[in-house]
């Protein structure tokens, strides 16, 4: 490994958290030394419980990971939660604030917090993330939470990382519940309604249940729904439960292999297309690419014609 | 133009609906002929006044979008509505429900409504949209109003295609107006303050005027916050004026030359990754990209490893 820090490595996987943390900033942001160590911790992947937990914004997902961290901590060795923010390709720390909540955590050496926007992802913050999760699968941490705001493309390709994936809704979220809905029953092998304590709980719960009943599922698999109040941590056991009724079902049917091909693609291919357009702007140059954009914008010419010109040069 | 059927472009040009459906559904799907009504109507475009409209859920955008486009056809031409929902890659349909309350507009030949989910856009849901936009603006409709749910990635990248984007908010949104906030002030031209009459519109709207002033801008246009009750159609004039007052600012700072550069720009690259990949796949078979991401998925090899051998092969 040619990072800058000699050694590097080795306190991190001693479970140093500064090193931990120097070490993620090199892969996630390509820094020199990026792929060296991505390939010498590549082999030791493919052993922690990965845990996605996304939904739309206002669900209370921070303060729910928050008591999942703290529960698999009782049972676990070392974990990692990635929060991830995709609500902007510009600004990030957003979830910051949240975090700030959980400063009694910071604490504790064998919990480890990460935070990521979209900020400067050039190759995906999918990719940025599912990076990030391999280095601290390799680093020997046995669960990685992985949370995201939102219920978009951008969130789904983020939760694809992940063995198992929650959902959390709350009561009351309006006529929008139909927009979640219907991308839920493909991504989630858990629905959580979380803030169970509120009125419209029990409709909340029905209305997934019915939307369960009627689509089709892929497996066999049957997502439960599991109530939490992740604030007075009511139901969170219910929850590790429900999680780990999915793992055990994921190892024996096939799908946790599915699962991490389907991830193995999407990182091969998304390097692939990097690489192939890295190698056509050094033979065209990046003055020949902006000449054919030039006259796209100005309509002299249509974008597939001018493609083919690049290829062809 | 190869398509199916002939005199297509033409019925779609004479402002015919069946005729424009059909002809987005073979832009939309690639089908054959495609590539062809691209080329052929590539020229056409760059006329339509295209307004994104986009925010968290719950926001009441679709009945917002409904109004303007009433709006617009009173002093426009035909005015377009492209409807995009991005919370799901496979299950489409979900804005269906919402078109439903625009039925009295379905008898108004001179609008046209167009409902689009991420469900096999393997390109990207931004660049269906962009090109469902692009023949839009040829067929002559001279109002396009893009209507997207969700502050994420791929939501800015949808309203990319926009010259003016509308952010919609509401009072009442609780800590996650943070979220959205933090990427507010890069995407959007003209702030709306939706469900203006119920309680705390006041202070959502001090918020983002907070936060305006706190953000550094890209250029000297400041978003206008603009109150609304879209229920009503209180202050949709207002925001109508404010979208007009933007529109002329980017034709003479030359900023909507810009974000039509911009716009070609992502058209071209995202259609060289595709050629791209196309090429290698032709070359090195799908089998060689299969057997790579097997090794990949089983830990034998790292991902850098892999696509240094496809690209060797």
């Amino acid at each position: 490994m040619t990072t800058a820090a000699p050694g590097l490595l080795e306190r991190a996987r001693a479970g140093e958290k500064r090193a931990v943390a120097r070490l993620l900033s090199v892969v996630e942001n390509d820094e020199p030394g990026a792929a060296e160590a991505v390939s010498a911790l590549y082999p030791l992947t493919g052993h922690a419980q990965i845990v996605g937990v996304t939904g739309p914004p206002g669900g209370g997902k921070s303060t729910l990971v928050n008591r999942l961290a703290g529960a698999y901590r009782e049972h676990t060795g070392r974990v990692a939660v990635v929060a991830v923010d995709p609500s902007s390709p510009f600004t990030g720390g957003a979830l910051l604030g949240d975090r700030i909540r959980m400063r009694d955590r910071f604490l504790d050496e064998g919990l480890f917090i990460r935070s990521m926007a979209s900020r400067g992802h050039s190759g995906g913050l999918a990719r940025a993330t599912s990076r990030i999760v391999n280095v601290l699968d390799a680093l020997g941490y046995g669960v990685v939470l992985v949370e995201t705001v939102g219920v978009g493309q951008e969130e789904v390709a983020l939760v694809r990382v992940a063995d198992t994936v929650c959902l959390v809704t709350v009561p009351g979220l309006g006529d929008d519940i139909q927009a979640i809905k219907a991308g839920v029953l493909e991504i989630a092998d858990v629905l959580v309604v979380n803030k169970a304590d509120r009125p419209g709980a029990d409709e909340t719960a029905r209305d997934l249940s019915q939307m369960l009943k009627l689509g089709k599922s892929r497996t066999e698999w049957v997502p439960p729904i599991v109530r939490t109040s992740a604030s007075t941590g009511e139901g969170v056991d219910l929850l590790i439960g429900a999680i780990e009724k999915h793992r055990a079902w994921s190892a024996t049917s096939g799908e946790r292999e599915r699962r991490r091909r389907e991830a193995a693609r999407a990182e091969v291919e998304q390097l692939l297309r990097e690489a192939l357009v890295r190698r056509l702007r050094d033979r065209v140059g990046s003055d020949g690419v902006e000449r054919a954009v030039a006259r796209v914008a100005d309509r002299s010419i249509d974008p597939y014609a001018a493609v083919e010109e690049l290829l062809r040069e």
